[in-house]
């Protein structure tokens, strides 16, 4: 789904990720990590595909509402066994979307 | 591959998009696209991944590559056969990427 974003400005964290080939737990913890992720104050969204690379982009109010979920216990726990397990290397890039416009059929 | 951008700041434009059943052509013109990007100013990498939705985030150095590479004739010729055969529908942000980081194994 594309999420439905406000008027920007707002912020989109980028998560790009290669990972490795320890399946185990991967896909429960991501699911639960979205979930939590909605449940946060500031959280406007998230969209995320995956092939060769994945992709995950979430959308939040401001600054202070990615530093807290940054901060979650359960969501730094989850982020330690992506670094040991998961993921085989990840970039996570913090931007402020300026604009943007959509078309839809 | 996940890009190798320069330190912030630049920007990033994250399209997400849902295809239609055409893909005449479809494959082909992302290529291209691709590879038209990658030559223009200012050009910086691009990340792409697609299953239920498509996510495509390309990286440049500022606005006006940006700018530029939006009225590239050719990739204008593009997204309208994009907006006409190809997406269902689609949304385009503009962000300045203000911090990254990342982590290898």
């Amino acid at each position: 789904m594309i999420s439905e974003t406000p008027q920007p400005p707002y912020y989109a964290v980028i998560f790009t990720s290669i990972r490795t080939e320890e399946n185990k737990g991967y896909s429960e913890m991501a699911d639960k990590m979205v979930e939590l992720a909605t449940q946060q104050d500031g959280f406007l969204g998230v969209e995320s595909a995956r092939n060769e690379i994945g992709i995950t982009v979430s959308y939040w109010k401001d600054l202070e509402s990615i530093k807290k979920w940054k901060e979650n216990t359960d969501h730094s726990a989850a982020r330690a066994l992506g670094k040991s397990d998961w993921y085989q290397s990840f970039k996570t890039r913090i931007a402020k979307v300026e604009r943007d416009y959509g078309f839809e059929k």
